[in-house]
């Protein structure tokens, strides 16, 4: 099987994530816990009220186990046993004007010889940046668009659908790309969704840092800070109810305080709160929708 | 079908509630909204912001629809529509010392015949005591003895199962009742069943109005608020991740914003924190185990 090899490659990706990540803060450092469990092991990397980012989470782990009943029919495989290798990460910044980001990207295979790649990267603002959120997208398609023509559309599609909250009939955010189950036919594909993954995993604290340098120093208000923390309770709705990693998570016997490292530091609830119409608060709310093109709003203002 | 006949009796076991509440807190009125979906609808009543209450809310509903495939397994019934009524009612308060509360009664019922109650109480201390936790056992068991000697046994142990966070290896706090499925062989013990649930739900506020007697006004630090942010993370968990009321009433499409007014005002997760060893934060964390029997260190200590 080829986890262990695609274990160190994810290894040392995440090492790289967390050094840029500690650049762009600029005061931050990121902490080691390293963590065994029957299930496997992992390291968490995690940096806490630095200079720019509030809670930043850089995950890293290898599990392996049998094939349960219970996985056979979620993961719909014929296996005894299979092995798993993943980062994940989530970003909550200081400033409300900054946004939160979260990738993954994970490699699964069984002794009977099946594998796959899956992952996504996603953009949460508490206020939508039409611009920002087109950038972001452009950058993905980019990188996409070098790997599968394909990818992009079917990928950005995908995250619109799961990065969505039926109770609040909201996006999480602005959404991004999102794939699963990316089966390679031979090896010379094989190879490709690999260097996809790590590539992704890689733009993703430099896509970051480009909005840091850009936001990170803007001025806000109390009432920035509030709105914050609601979306950031949206954040906590969404993680908690549907995201199929934390679950997997949690009912596999990962350890509980690496998965649960996505929350934000601060969440808040109130039903009395209403953005007023014409607020700015108002208007992020407006594009939190599927389907939006945002690739081709930022086209119209070139 | 005895939806109806239940459904006004309930909804005024809520307008007690209410009052009672009200009157507990001294300055916090609850306001009202009514809702209709097209699986039924129900009366919000809130309290946010009282003198002693930080956000209360107290929910009546009533609703029917067709038994669908998912919904017959669920709930193990053949039958091809149900109809169900009840309140549910959470409470934090603003005093750290004083714990969250909750309150659930409800009724089932199908065109087959089949019929049930189901509810609970269980109390969440941010820090915990022993004598509150065993006097709050006590009357539970009062009450239920009043009305089926098997039942205490049998709910207390079921709320110590039902109120657990597996992920922690907690329970949510000091448990209480909870009982499902709990079917009348006949008229009589229908009516006594039914009783049951209102007398659980006219028990509650007075139980809760005792406790904000003696702690409401205990003097509290920065720190205690801290510690009750943690724990209100530990109650979002659960609400979120295990509450079969809060899934079933965001899968079903009840009202969203009833459903989560069960969430706390402020909720924190800090990654870091780890309570001293000796602390009274410490020391409430241990409580947190099943199978404590409580009503007996009621009675070491008379």
């Amino acid at each position: 099987m080829n986890t262990e090899g695609i274990a160190s490659i994810y290894k040392a990706a995440q090492a790289r994530i967390c050094k840029e990540l500690e650049t762009a803060d600029g005061a931050g450092t990121f902490r080691e816990e390293k963590w065994e469990k029957p299930i496997g092991g992992g390291l968490t990397r995690k940096l806490v009220n630095g200079k720019l980012l509030e809670k930043a989470a850089v995950n890293f782990s290898q599990v392996a186990g049998a094939v349960t009943p219970a996985l056979e029919k979620l993961l719909a495989v014929k296996a005894s046993r299979y092995s798993a290798t993943g980062i994940s990460s989530i970003i909550h910044p200081k400033n409300p004007f900054v946004p939160v980001i979260h990738l993954n990207v994970r490699y699964f295979e069984t002794d009977s010889g099946q594998r796959w790649f899956g992952g996504g990267i996603d953009l949460t603002p508490h206020y939508v940046e039409v611009e920002e959120a087109a950038a972001f997208h452009h950058s993905l398609k980019k990188l996409c668009d070098h790997f599968d023509l394909s990818f992009y559309p079917r990928f950005k599609a995908w995250a619109d659908d799961y990065f969505y909250l039926p109770h609040r009939q909201e996006t999480r955010g602005v959404g991004g790309i999102f794939f699963d189950r990316l089966e390679p036919a031979d090896e010379c594909v094989f190879r490709r969704y690999l260097r996809f993954t790590v590539e992704l995993a890689m733009l993703y604290p430099r896509l970051y840092n480009e909005i840091l340098q850009r936001k990170a120093a803007l001025p806000y208000t109390e009432t920035h800070r509030k709105w914050q923390q609601f979306r950031r309770g949206r954040y906590v709705e969404f993680n908690l109810i549907y995201d199929r990693g934390t679950r997997f998570g949690l009912e596999s016997g990962g350890r509980t305080e690496s998965i649960l490292l996505s929350l934000p530091p601060l969440a808040e609830w109130d039903p009395d709160f209403l953005p007023q119409p014409g607020s700015a608060e108002k208007e992020s709310l407006e594009w939190l929708k599927k389907d939006i093109n945002w690739i081709e709003k930022l086209s119209a203002h070139e």
